[in-house]
């Protein structure tokens, strides 16, 4: 664990100076760039340009949430595509390889061509809850973006499947809600990447109970964004327990007892540890 | 139209040479990388090294067809990220902008960082359809990745929409052909990006017939690459006609009855003259 | 004058879209990267990112103020050259070229290969400062890094120049503060760069006025950066008044009745117009 | 030797997999841009893509031919020089270094910025020949372009050289294949890079023999391209042995009697070793 | 024609200014790396570099000899390809294309990814040569790198072609000058790319007087290097004339009666007017 | 201490060769970049090149002297930044890291991305000062530019500082030389980076001495220059010594009795080493 001292001038410029030599040393910069994503992301690329000219033998910026993964398209002309700006940025900065944690687009490794390592929280989600014992349960998809994920989350589970298709059917239809699958009876476990403002869980949620499922709900999602109106869905009865990641911090305001955090910490120090001993990273998500 | 003699040597090495001055003009290379994919990428890629070194002003590749565009993501360690390797590779030889044809994912404009202006044939698609004047119809997505394109067809057409949900619910389920939405009475148009084994398309319809869909369905795909065991999906007598766009060449042996091709000429030299021209190319797709 | 969105997620990251087609055109993107300097700098490369990907002919960043400029060389070992690194950000992000204004340090402009036009602020503190035909006075550079403004200063208004040299001499020394040139029953016209907590100023003052200046100050910056202490400066008596340009924002509760604010916009104006047209931009500051 | 699947989709597109970590390695990709030399190039990208993705530490492209070698200038306006664009589209999907044999201009290496090692099939010919105690030979290069690498030969072997000149002499000459040195009674050896259709060697015998050399050649090309006519010349009479190397595989219906393989796999095999154990590689081949 | 400052420091380092506004224009530095080429090379660069900051549209270096032309490929281990470096450092300072007469080696164009227009002084020496209305002459290489100019010479002036084959023929054979082609009773005509200390020009000579050539000859060369022991051929009485192009200054110590300098001015501005223009500057020299 | 040629062709192009392996080794070039500056640069490009095509593991370029350093920015329109420029022209040859001495501007750290070691010989001059056990001294800077430098050495040898203030005070006045500081009675010793023609040293000197200082000054530069008049200035016979580091070879005729020069190499050496075995250069020189 590096010393690095980082201040702000009284202007609001960031400055970082590391306190003991870096030379030739294999480092890790772990940086987190969620909100606020823009001083975090300045505060990234600093230290690595001073970790760079400090003739740093390796950086391998570690990146638990990767703010702006969400921008990885163009929805309309003239719009920017900042998932990959930020990695150009990184790149240009000095980053010689990338630990990230479920990034929101798989297509995202392909906006670097330095080497990124992939972890998935799902085996983090799959401990948690299979020490609950829970009796009849389904994996549930809240949305069809999230099939991939619930997917792998039932097979580990070896639980059944449903996704909740939240769609307009056609241009002057009304938002469908329809549940796809078996759910009546069952305890519903919903996983997400992000839970941001919570509406999809919200509506999900609703329709599973109105199919039948025991309003004992479980929802897990990697990163708490957290954002806008979401305490409204962290307040729901229906809900037993909200599960999510360390990769964010959660204000203690919205640290309600419902909320359970587990650690990225060993999975990423696991994966750090191999990195820099060269031993394979991929087996420690299957 | 510009004269470029291309040839192979006795071992099978491409031969490019421009006929007449191509310098400071403004050059458009139309080449889908279709199958024979490398072949057809390593002959862009040549054309436009020679057209770099003959000082031409800019070099637009215009690919209808963007070969290894599945190719846009791992889903395994050690593998490839192939999209992202051709775009590399187009900007390495030399190229100064793409003009593409319904990339398989939007991300892969991301994968560039030089101008990509990505036409949608959904207009052919939609003009094709209006003129048929359908009783009551439905759109029809055949999966559940191919629901934006279904429901921008939808609204073109003011049809509602349908999705098939084909998935496996649960590693011990079996695969589950699910239809969304209502499709009793209708004809259903299913519409994806690509055509290739046509598995996707032959269970969808028989689900769709299943829920009382009538048996004269059309089928839409901008990409024709019909590899494979495609053939019996053709020869459905449940399916009036498959309409595709000309971006890659179909096989005489395949044209059937059933087979309408629109040509995406047009609208591929409307947005070449706007690029000329440094007119607006958003405004031919809305 | 383009229209530009620019919206903030819930999360607090950056959208921008430009409503209209940009293709061709020779695009001037006004961003000083004031504070919020890391929020306006994002923004700055969100805004190129999506004009390179939308066609824009050239990019021209127009950056009033240079966040990051004062951290251009390494005091210590193991720090950041920060406006290096910015340098590089815009580059990376598709910038052609650079406008900027009374850069810190003139090396800046080495951080860059791209064409920089480096505008100088001093035309106007001269015109400001002759119609005030002032009586005896004298330009004072408030420090020995001003020298160089001061100088030039001095030149254009044809008067005599004083230096207020302030270090320590030697370790075991207090800080002098010691006034080079004559001063005594003059208006003392202090100048520099950038005015930020005022200290420099303060001392320099004293030593005037020590020396028998007239209590009837003028003190020019191009940039009020105006941080921490520095309200205590601005309400000295024996400063007539303070002239700043408009490459910050000066916030409402600074604006007291003793600063005068010179737009640079008619500067940067011509400058935009020269650069377009191709025409000499050094013209303008000589 | 490490496990690597590849395949191709049913569209042509070439997938590839490395079956056990490489994180950190040494890779050594072996893979000659022989014919099919598209499909071979793009193979040897996609097989680099992944290991660059994969964390590799250091990728060696061994290549023993070098496809597109041969167009390495232009011979006229407006044609490609496709020997630099590989070069190029090699550095571009990653590889650090470059391991060759007989390249067939040297200046492909400074087409490369990365280190390029340059092996010569020289030893393997000079120790076949050696073995045979030929009675009095004579080292003949075919060609004027072949003078260098049977200079060499001749050294090694301590023989006297021929050069069979073969120009027009003059716009309105025929064809002249003129014999420079002592021929008769002597065994002629024929060396060359590469053999494609034969037809330089066949006039070369044939002068050879017109100036009283014995008919009992033997002929040495390191790489057996074997195009087009070239089967005639691997009948005839006058050739007791072609030597070529295994750089390109010999298809089947082309192993005459007549046909010896020398293997460059123990030379490229030291090669790599000393690359990897960072020996000098120049020793193996003076 | 633009007005450029070039001036050393006390120290010897290199100042260059522009004196006229260059904003957008299209700019041809003519400056040939002849010997001292190190401080032509530096001088270029520099200036180029200056151009680059002033915005200058478009720079074309002029390079009339490409000094280090002929180290194009490594002759041992461990050596530089210094022909490659110096494109490198052309591209590196901001040059967008260039503009080269005779390169020694046509490889050298592929050093380049920008493009180069390369030139042929071949039509100045057949105008010269044609005007002659020479009794019956024979083109010839002097060796057999010169063939493929002497081709072309003989071809425009449909004359008969002879090559000097100057090697040693085997290891322990001394160096063989043998007369490829008739000369008897003709006026030789010796035409190479450079003439440097004059060596093998001058034993060519005597082989073709051996072989009954008229000792008459005219010898042209595009680049006058005339280095070491030159003197010495240019004062043989067999010679009629020696030809060069202007493209290096000769000392006027060199310039004897017998030397006829070919101006390549009104070519190079040909050459530059059409890129200027963006007309074929391949129809120049055909 | 490796083995290698450098010698010149006759045309004054270089020619280097390592002559023994270098295959990833950790190479240091030595060479200070002092007048001939041209010819000594491109003499350290050209190694260079021939390093990485060697395939050397890491190439360090030690420049005790970096020629150009003074042209770091632009004093007037369409100048060159040379210093940058340089800069690019080592990355782009292939350089991995710098060890510098003593730059003139620290900026010139930042025109780099690779790392820089930036060496002081403040040390070297600090110890040579201190034996000297002088009596009541001062150290002064003969300009405001060398004012750092002269702070750190007073720190060092913990005695007072003085500034020689040399400018213009105001465009009508004369050059003012002012004394800022106590310098009665003391030695003065002056310290500055490079010392060039010797003209500032000269008015501070005679300024200093007119202050009362003692005509036994020590005069103190890193980088002897020493060009045009300076001759006059080493003559003084109120300087005891002056004291250079060997930065740059001292022309014989140049070294007087009352020259000393301190050598560099064993700091430049242990820089070396601890660059090499990855351990701290910053406490070198603290």
């Amino acid at each position: 664990m590096g010393q690095v001292t980082i201040r702000r001038f009284e202007d609001g410029e960031i400055y970082a100076r590391f306190e003991e030599s870096v030379r030739g040393d294999d480092v890790f910069v772990i940086q987190p760039t969620c909100p606020p994503v823009n001083e975090n992301l300045m505060e990234l690329l600093v230290m690595v340009d001073a970790l760079r000219r400090a003739s740093a033998g390796r950086i391998t910026a570690v990146i638990p949430y990767y703010g702006y993964a969400r921008q990885d398209k163009k929805h309309a002309p003239r719009e920017p595509i900042t998932g990959r700006l930020v990695a150009d940025l990184l790149q240009s900065a000095g980053v010689h390889r990338i630990l990230a944690l479920d990034l929101d687009a798989d297509q995202i490794e392909g906006f670097f061509n330095i080497p990124v390592d992939h972890l998935r929280a799902l085996p983090l989600f799959a401990a948690y809850l299979a020490e609950k014992a829970l009796p009849p349960a389904v994996v549930v998809a809240p949305d069809d973006g999230a099939v991939k994920i619930a997917y792998r989350l039932a097979e580990r589970l070896r639980l059944p499947l449903s996704v909740v298709f939240q769609r307009r059917l056609g241009p002057d239809a009304k938002q469908t809600v329809q549940v796809v699958g078996e759910v009546e009876g069952r305890i519903p476990i919903l996983i997400d990447r992000i839970l941001s403002t919570g509406g999809n869980i919200a509506s999900a949620l609703d329709a599973l109970i109105g199919h039948g499922a025991r309003p004992e709900a479980y929802v897990c999602a990697t990163h708490a964004v957290l954002a806008g109106p979401v305490a409204k869905t962290l307040d729901r009865d229906d809900v037993q327990e909200f599960a999510f990641t360390n990769s964010i911090p959660i204000p203690p305001e919205m640290r309600t007892d419902r909320i359970r955090i587990l650690s990225a910490a060993p999975l990423l120090a696991r994966a750090m540890r191999n990195i820099h001993l060269n031993e394979s990273v991929s087996t420690l998500f299957t």
